[in-house]
């Protein structure tokens, strides 16, 4: 089989840590297997040359960014080469520019548009274990660019389509992803299998395990993932299309974000090209909008209401004021202190109840609903945020999650 | 002008020294001048991950090694290019490989093979200041290389020579080149001038403020070099080739190299090809020989006598064991405890007397001397390593060298 490896910064946090990954990694290519490594930076090194780079300004190139952030992966899979080379077997560390990943332009958040694997096959053929930097790739300009957040993932991912790999393991610090967050609710169970659909809920909800882009990637791709601890042997969970026996899950997750802003404006021209112009105003400032609802009830006026980060509040406010002008609305609302809450399951478009169940629920502990909004898989209410972790916990128990797995 | 800039670790040591290159560079460009700044890893960087890697192995590949010591420069140029922008210049950071430095395959001390300027003058035409990692280029393979010990001297110097600079100042810790070890003799003098021959018989010997194999390549291509310190604006040392004024000065500098192993071999027999085989036995256990001296008083036997660094002494003496066995000799012996004091000057081969003055000063003080070696520009002795110091400060003073410069 041909492997696809991915430890994250954890994982590779110190020398004893090297060691230990090197260890993995040597025992399953003596199992016969092709072993494509990805590693992260180690422990906090981006977050030191990051401090670094503020010392000297507010407002760092997003290129120079780049070629300085990209070093960090660079020192661990030379050290990882190292140390897996003192184990006796062959191996070669690659940069992303290396490895043949190519990028487009957009610095500190590229995407991958290529892969060349020419080099890398090479290698594998010459019976070299890979150890490939993970977040970075190489655009047209010969540049080096990093792919943001959960770009080592992605490489991952995107190593192991390209290769076409038979597995792609993404090794974490936790044993695999759990049907909400352990450490707010100790009866949380690990889920032995996920749908690439409800991992990219819960992903991009919070459980923040594996990043939604490599989820995404592996979708698309049908490669399966399997999420496991980096420090022990335990089997951890396959996120892969979903199969009959995951049907009669109804349920598999709760989820939720705490921080977030509500907004909302009331009285706005129901015209084509309205919600456009807002959002795109918004888009424009780089302001993330997460949840959007929008409902019309009365004739000609409509009434809509968004979630951002509460870092973008201000922003956020700053630009309504703006979009009330251009586009003849009322007036808006806002409250800066909510939460979202969400239970995620590919059953439950074909369980009716399910959304009346999780309002019944909250509504028996007097918490109070203030927006939502569902998807075929997703059902998310925005809570005020001192309740968040109550109303998890209430769902987690109501939808008996405690048991499956 | 076009003016190549070289920033040492300690010029770059943390965020304040940084800010301060940057200000230093964007004052000259100012100026009207096209500026290439070389940079070499800040501060202790490069010993850091050298101690990464010997917790991982004893024995790291020099692929590796390079990937990850290239790492460091990266931090450097990514820094100071912030630095630089954030005082409102155009500017861009660039490793070795970006830069067009191309080298052998000869991981960890790799030697610049060409230079492909396309970019560079692309970007300097650009109106932008470029940042170049030193120390590092690419080889055939398109993998990282190391240029070894004062390998960013060398990339300063082979950019200059590659890019016609007119002027490649090297920025260092001290004042410029001095007639000896200021520590050692307070009344060491700063040089305005120095050639190239005589500074690379003292960077050779010991006064390393500038790297040999960067001197010898700004000879090679009449880079004048002018070594100063990067935390004030005083006039260094001006490197560059031999006018009138300077022949008159017969004694430029004392130098010395402490703790040497003396070694010699006697009775070998005197037959050509015999030193080859010595000194190519040493060269393959990767023993580096200094001073050599051969004399033949007696008919069909010689004696040879060589130094090597006190670290090589017991390697040495293993090949020796050999060598007696191939060629032939009768014995040998050795002294691990020994120095080497020279005095340098291109205008001492027209100034008779040099060697015998050199020799009376250290007789009058009882240093007893044990092996001489001269070339056009330098009289070196061995002593007792413990005499050393004394012989440095002796010579200085016999040669009037307090008040030259």
């Amino acid at each position: 089989m041909l492997i696809v490896q991915k430890f994250g910064g954890t994982s590779v946090g110190d020398a004893a840590r090297i060691k230990n990954v090197a260890r993995r990694v040597v025992t399953k290519q003596r199992e016969g297997h092709q072993m494509v490594v990805v590693v992260s930076a180690m422990g906090h090194t981006t977050d030191e040359l990051i401090d670094l780079s503020r010392q000297l300004t507010d407002n760092p190139s997003p290129r120079e960014m780049d070629m300085l952030l990209s070093t960090g992966e660079q020192v661990s899979i030379a050290l990882l080469a190292m140390a897996i080379k003192n184990l006796g077997a062959e191996v070669i560390s690659l940069t992303g520019p290396q490895a043949g990943i190519k990028t487009d332009n957009i610095y500190s958040k590229a995407r991958i548009t290529d892969i060349v694997v020419t080099r890398m096959r090479a290698e594998l053929d010459a019976g070299k274990i890979l150890v490939v930097a993970g977040f970075q790739g190489l655009n047209e300009f010969n540049d080096i660019t990093t792919l943001g957040r959960g770009g080592s993932d992605t490489t991952a991912v995107a190593l192991a389509a390209a290769l076409k790999a038979d597995l792609c393991e993404i090794f974490t610090d936790v044993d695999g992803v759990y049907t909400t967050d352990p450490r707010l609710v100790p009866q949380a169970s690990k889920l032995d299998y996920i749908t690439y659909d409800e991992m990219l809920e819960l992903a991009h909800l919070g459980a923040a395990v594996l990043h939604p882009r490599a989820v995404e990637c592996a979708k698309l791709y049908g490669i399966p993932l399997h999420v496991r601890c980096s420090f022990n042997d335990n089997p951890g969970t396959i996120v892969k299309e979903e199969n009959e026996m995951e049907k009669n899950l109804v349920i598999t997750g709760v989820t939720y974000t705490k921080n977030v802003a509500k907004l909302g404006i009331f009285g706005v021209p129901d015209q084509p090209g309205i919600a456009y112009l807002i959002f795109k105003m918004l888009a424009d400032r780089n302001i993330s909008v997460d949840m959007i609802v929008q409902s019309s009830m009365r004739d000609g006026i409509n009434d809509i209401s968004f979630t951002v980060a509460q870092d973008d509040l201000r922003k956020s406010l700053e630009t309504i004021e703006e979009i009330i002008k251009v586009v003849g609305a009322q007036g808006y609302t806002h409250d800066g202190d909510v939460a979202m809450v969400s239970v995620v399951g590919a059953g439950m478009n074909s369980n009716p109840g399910v959304a009346a169940m999780m309002f019944g629920a909250l509504a028996d502990e007097d918490i109070n609903i203030d927006m939502i909004s569902t998807s075929d898989i997703k059902i998310s209410c925005i809570v005020k945020n001192q309740f968040a972790e109550k109303a998890v916990q209430i769902l987690h128990n109501k939808f008996e999650l405690e048991n499956i797995g």
